[in-house]
């Protein structure tokens, strides 16, 4: 029953994506043939299947949302281009496959994620079957949360502050750089099916700990996974010299605290009204996810 | 009388963007110190003044379009940040001071370009003083202009074909790389004002011709100018290897044509109804430039 919710969403987020970035047959198609590339690469599509989620459980009907959770999704790839280039962690592979830049040069991967982010933004403009209020609001939380007060913002002090940081300034980080694009697909969610302030903060309280958990999740698999089935060398984060929870905590403290923000978070759903069966079936799968 | 237009402008517009980039008291404060240091550096401010003209003679009113006119210049700048970089143009300098990744390295660099482009979206989303109908389109046509079919396109084009273009090709690339942004200001702003699609095609027609005008110029001023008046060293295209209007054409060619574009412009604006003097009068000056 989950996997087949997840599949559905996938396959019709991935159709989408693929038409979003088709080849226009100009003389730049590259910059699009770099992006599908990256947007293809066997992603999860958590985000934009908790956006869609929430957009039901909320009250959302029909399709509408789509434009928004692919957004998202290209928002979350362009991040990842631009995080795997050379002057950020320098990683060649990303999910098994050589990196963008690797694959295309760095001036294309930098273009492919300056045209992902500027074209997510298109692409949510271009909801016009939901109340352009509720649109306008999903593009400026979109644009807050992928921005200077969310995710670049992980990204600065991630990249400011590689070896001097405690669990209090990696917990901060992680809930820019990790969670911000979660709680997008939370708010967005509930705020284009129209749900009132409350229900709007209830989602983004599931999301910010459905973030931090993801995360450590993450670290414990950088340190305890193997390429095959995670797609990227183990230990990169050790390489870069980076602090994790798991060099800070230990992998059996970081289990234990990823299982208590998910277990926050699943209380969070307990506001909501409608079925939030699929979701807490996807936040349980996070937990325990090998990749 | 025109020089002060453009001053007032000026004025309002950066101190509306001093106060979107302020330091917010957080461990990522560096990246709005990054985005300031190159939104600041003395730019002419073309696009937003060109915006907030097409809204005033298309009837709008008050400031409404600030947000928009900022938000488009933040764009512009993003866009030169990652241009400098070193897997793209590497410019070490920008109007005569070092470029942001010389002030502040690479890795920041490309997350202040990253936080310029995001900021640029939450602060047009934030236009709560117009119809949102229209703050939806003028979000649309900034995406459009600034994205894959517009100046990241032309971005592709100029990394792909550096040495064998020939002048139509180049016509193309500027049409994008440059026009986009003059093309999104002028139309932006006739759509904020609520213009009919008669001036809004009018609108894009004058600022199609403006963009060519204005590339061809730099073009010249960067075979032909100084150093201390441009801020950058002379002949850097040349250095890029990059074939530009002036090495295919020659000079005088070039700025008859950048003559022809601007007649074509003016033309344009006899369909508005507003008082274009303004506009005019900007528009020649685009032309006789020095820097």
């Amino acid at each position: 029953m989950e996997e087949n919710f997840i599949e559905s969403y996938k396959v019709k987020i991935e159709n989408r994506l693929k038409m979003i970035l088709s080849p226009r047959g100009r003389m730049y198609d590259k910059v699009l043939e770099a992006g599908s590339y990256s947007v293809s690469n066997g992603g999860k599509r958590i985000r934009p299947i908790l956006l869609l989620e929430f957009y039901k459980i909320c009250g959302g009907e029909d399709d509408c949302a789509y434009n928004f959770a692919c957004a998202l999704e290209m928002i979350h790839t362009y991040s990842l281009i631009h995080d795997d280039l050379p002057s950020m962690d320098n990683d060649d592979f990303r999910r098994g496959k050589p990196s963008c830049h690797k694959a295309f040069g760095e001036g294309l991967a930098l273009l492919a994620g300056d045209g992902l982010l500027t074209e997510a933004f298109a692409t949510a403009s271009k909801t016009l079957s939901l109340p352009f209020d509720r649109v306008c609001k999903g593009i400026e939380i979109l644009a807050t949360c992928a921005g200077i007060d969310g995710m670049v913002g992980g990204q600065v002090i991630d990249t400011e502050y590689q070896e001097e940081t405690d669990i209090n300034n990696l917990l901060y980080m992680y809930e820019l750089k990790t969670g911000a694009l979660i709680r997008a697909a939370a708010t967005i969610g509930a705020t284009l099916a129209g749900a009132d302030e409350n229900l709007i903060a209830a989602a983004d309280k599931y999301a910010l700990s459905t973030g931090i958990a993801f995360q450590l999740i993450d670290d414990i698999l950088d340190a305890t996974g193997d390429f095959a089935t995670l797609g990227k060398p183990i230990g990169s984060d050790q390489k870069n010299g980076k602090k994790t929870a798991v060099a800070i905590l230990g992998i059996d403290k970081c289990r234990e605290m990823a299982k208590e923000y998910t277990n926050n978070a699943l209380a969070a759903l307990d506001e909501f009204p409608g079925d939030t069966e699929n979701i807490r079936n996807l936040t349980k799968m996070l937990l325990v996810r090998n990749y």
